[in-house]
């Protein structure tokens, strides 16, 4: 039975999660002042704003108190912005020409905004920050709510257009019971932070724009849909679901595997060895993924000795014994360079000498590496494999794999994230101990479309047939050579592709540690048949979206189909 | 019988072509000048150093007299680096040290040389202008020849480690033989310089540093070999064999075709309506890609009007009058940004908003082309085609057919170069009325490395078994869904690659104007299965090499068992 009131807006769901409250709406952003001359004298616009400018950079700097970290440090830059001598200077100059202290603070912050942009950069990404506090300042001056995200005492839904990263900064996560945005796709910001702090989100439900504040939701990111004002049946089910989720999320937990009992490891991504206890501790069977740029990048404008490699190398070993702990030698260049590494300018980073290329290029840091890998390991009883990332030929595979048996290295692999690898699987697989496909860059690379760029980031879609038919092609390699296939990329942390990934030859996962309680559930809900049943269809779909809703669809009728 | 001093050198041969000639050595640079203190007096040195610039100016402004075009603004250009008066303070600078004119000259221009790399774009690339210049004065002032492009009177063969742009200028082509270089691959700008002027060249041949000038050479560029003092057999079999090849270029040329019949109409790419009558009268049948963006770079800061590309499209349609003819829309961005269309920074432009997605963004350009281009074709009688460039996925080649026939364009289709689209042929074959792989871009992607990246370049190379898979499952989309396939990248101009593309299923071939002579050759020794059986032997290979490697030999096995 269903409520009469209840309403259905549908969306794309991040996650399997989730949840029921009531919605806090993130006001819109406030209208351009009008540019009518001042019916006030100079100096009182001038008053009007020096006051409003002060109490602006007073509550920022208070919220920066209370937020303490990384927060603390982009409201305290905020609350210096509302002070600038500069943008006060520009402020004056335009309440000269009679106009309204909103008119004056507006133009001035929009034309240090243009010019922020102009820049480029880390300092062209500051121009939300200039924005959100030209917003605030103009807010005060109305004596109206700044815009931005709420606050209320009570936990809430957050309904927005679309969250910036200085939003989520301002985001209180204990309060916050999902978010739901009428803009983004699966790839926005948005998503990406769900996904990352386990968040229930519904994304891209352009429907959303209607909900009321207080309307209480519930939000089914498994199904992508918000109920509205929904029926108690509905609210009973969703709390009986999050309650079975809450216990699933504490049972004692069990190795990653398929309804049949097929194993799949589940292991984590990790960027420095400080993550691992919590990675073990939510059921990481091993590390699927150990990045060691940061190593690198900590050593300031040289590469990190052998020792001090080494007993880094130790300390994560020791954290996984027995376990399998596949790592990554320094992937620099694109958007990690290093200067040791990658000295000359590239027009295109992303396409340059990055990975494996620019090791080879300077050969004594590889060989460094692999020396401090190998001592590591001898140390340790940790099963250590070793992975070369941005291999395009088979030559290059030959060539990593030797380097890495010279210095005792056992198990030795490739990172499949160029499409050209892909393409010639069966002869990697030949070559190589195993494979790991980064879901990331392959997908940047199959559709060439800068995963960092915010104009083509719809085509940074991992559920493409396109980038499916090549891990579909390294999971048949994979199986007829008898050798593991890894999948380490974002498209793991998707519980639903989790599964299609499977079913197209992946033997194991690996995923940022909040995913793995959620693609744990999701892999035991099919089996291998099905599994590949799933894939299938993904593979016959057209593009992204209908891969992504058919395999959903059909998902839903295989679960139904059972209960 | 072999002559007794004769030695084979093996290299990559360019093209089909042959030539006998003796050997003309570019100079190698000269050494750095010893940082010893002078022996003169500061206005001796000084005095030294003035004349040898002035000389050195003056030589460079006569060369540009006489050498004209482009090549005059070069070199009038280096001749003002000569005498420009920062430089002149600061080798005076140097002078007050002690140093020698020598030394003064090297250390100055050394600096000025490093202010302008640091600078990057054009005015980096004019470090190597630079050097050339301090080389000649320093070269001047020892009273030995300047390093560079030898300039004997009679016709030579050149021998180079590799030809940089500012070389290939100097380069008298009338006494110009052939080409060999001990470094560069078959993507080095020799290589690119030696396909587009239609020069006999073999690249990479590691030995040719021990070839003393004045040598007698055979340079096979088919077979990718060079003799060194050849014996009399083997100059006489070179000179039949250029005998050959001038009576088959000046031959009533006939419609492209394999030795069986098949007909693979050979088409030309064009970047300006200029070129069509010499395309034509080389036996073009049509234009398998017209480049537009010209007509928007000649425009300044806007786009062109619709009437002005209208008559640039109808003064190229009449000049084929009943052929076919392919226009590419705009493919702004990446290397020809247009300030109209993009506007933003690009950290990856090769993987930003360029080519269709551009257009998407900016439709009304789009439309104003398509519009142009609808009215030129209503008032000819050629054959016109319009394609979209950079197009990644199905739901873009539906967009985009659908706007071309809304203006009543008849036949429209895409480029393939992006592997996702490759990938899914089947899908875009059911949806556009041909497809055109670009294998410049496909090459790019497919491998993840800039093509105009020297530290990558060598993985520029469409003999790559990944990216003839891709040609392969377009050829085979293309011939399940009865629409043509044609290829309009770099690879169609090679007679042998042209050969494997057709085996692949490439229903035409669109290359640079030169290039249609020894393609067309190279597609009449080979029947349509052979084709096929040569790309299966590409396919198999493990690499690029390997690919060309294999497909060659077995390509002069078909020759010498029908011979």
């Amino acid at each position: 039975m269903t409520s009469e009131l209840e309403r259905t807006i549908a969306g794309t769901g991040i996650g399997q999660g989730v949840a029921v409250g009531v919605v806090a709406r993130m006001s819109d952003p406030l209208p351009e002042p009008a540019d009518t001359p001042s019916t006030r004298s100079q100096a009182e616009e001038s008053e009007r704003a020096r006051v409003s400018l002060g109490v602006v950079a007073r509550e920022l700097e208070a919220r920066g108190q209370s937020a303490g970290g990384a927060a603390k440090d982009v409201l305290e830059a905020q609350a210096m912005m509302a002070e600038d001598p500069m943008l006060s200077d520009a402020i004056d100059e335009a309440l000269a020409a009679g106009k309204t202290a909103e008119r004056a603070v507006f133009e001035a912050f929009a034309s240090f905004r243009d010019q922020l942009v102009a820049m480029g950069g880390y300092l062209g990404e500051r121009a939300a920050d200039l924005d959100d506090v030209s917003q605030r300042v103009i807010a005060d001056l109305g004596g109206v709510a700044a815009p931005g995200v709420p606050n209320p005492e009570h936990p809430f839904i957050l309904v927005a257009r679309d969250l910036a990263p200085a939003d989520t900064a301002m985001l209180d996560l204990d309060k916050v019971l999902g978010l739901i945005t009428s803009d983004g796709g699966p790839t926005s910001h948005t998503a990406i932070l769900a996904r990352e702090k386990s968040i229930v989100a519904v994304v891209g439900a352009a429907d959303a724009t209607g909900l009321a504040e207080g309307t209480r939701v519930v939000l089914d990111a498994a199904a992508g849909i918000v109920i509205a004002d929904p029926s108690d049946e509905q609210v009973a089910d969703a709390e009986r679901r999050i309650a079975e989720r809450k216990a699933a999320a504490v049972a004692p937990v069990t190795p990653g595997a398929l309804a049949d009992g097929t194993a799949i490891p589940l292991l984590a991504n990790l960027g420095s060895s400080a993550g691992a206890q919590a990675a073990a501790d939510a059921g990481a069977e091993g590390v699927g993924l150990f990045r060691t740029e940061f190593l690198f990048l900590d050593a300031g404008g040289s590469a990190p000795t052998v020792e001090q490699q080494k007993e880094h190398y130790i300390r994560l070993l020791e954290a996984f014994g027995g376990k399998k702990v596949v790592v990554r030698v320094l992937d620099a260049g694109a958007d990690k360079p290093l200067q040791f590494l990658n000295d000359a300018h590239e027009e295109n980073p992303a396409l340059g000498l990055r990975g494996l290329r620019a090791l080879r290029a300077s050969e004594d840091i590889l060989r460094e590496q692999l020396t401090a890998l190998a001592e590591a390991d001898a140390a340790t009883d940790a099963e250590l494999w070793v992975m070369a990332p941005m291999v395009s030929t088979v030559e290059e595979t030959r060539y990593f794999v030797a380097l890495a048996r010279e210095f005792g290295i056992k198990t030795a692999g490739v990172m499949v994230e160029v499409p050209s690898l892909a393409l010639l699987a069966d002869k990697v697989a030949a070559e190589s101990d195993f494979a790991s496909i980064g879901t990331n860059d392959l997908t940047q690379y199959t559709l060439a479309a800068d995963r960092m760029l915010g104009s083509v980031a719809a085509f940074q879609d991992p559920w493409h047939p396109a980038v499916l038919r090549l891990v579909g092609e390294v999971g048949a390699a994979g199986a007829a050579a008898g050798k593991p296939v890894g999948i380490c990329g974002e498209a793991a942390a998707d519980p639903l592709l989790a599964v299609v990934l499977v079913g197209l030859g992946a033997t194991s996962l690996s995923m940022s540690t909040p995913a793995l309680v959620d693609v744990r559930a999701s892999l035991l809900t099919f089996t291998l048949d099905e599994a590949r049943h799933l894939a299938g269809i993904a593979l016959a779909a057209d593009g992204a979206a209908e891969s992504r809703a058919a395999v959903a669809a059909a998902a839903l009728t295989l679960k139904e189909a059972r209960s």
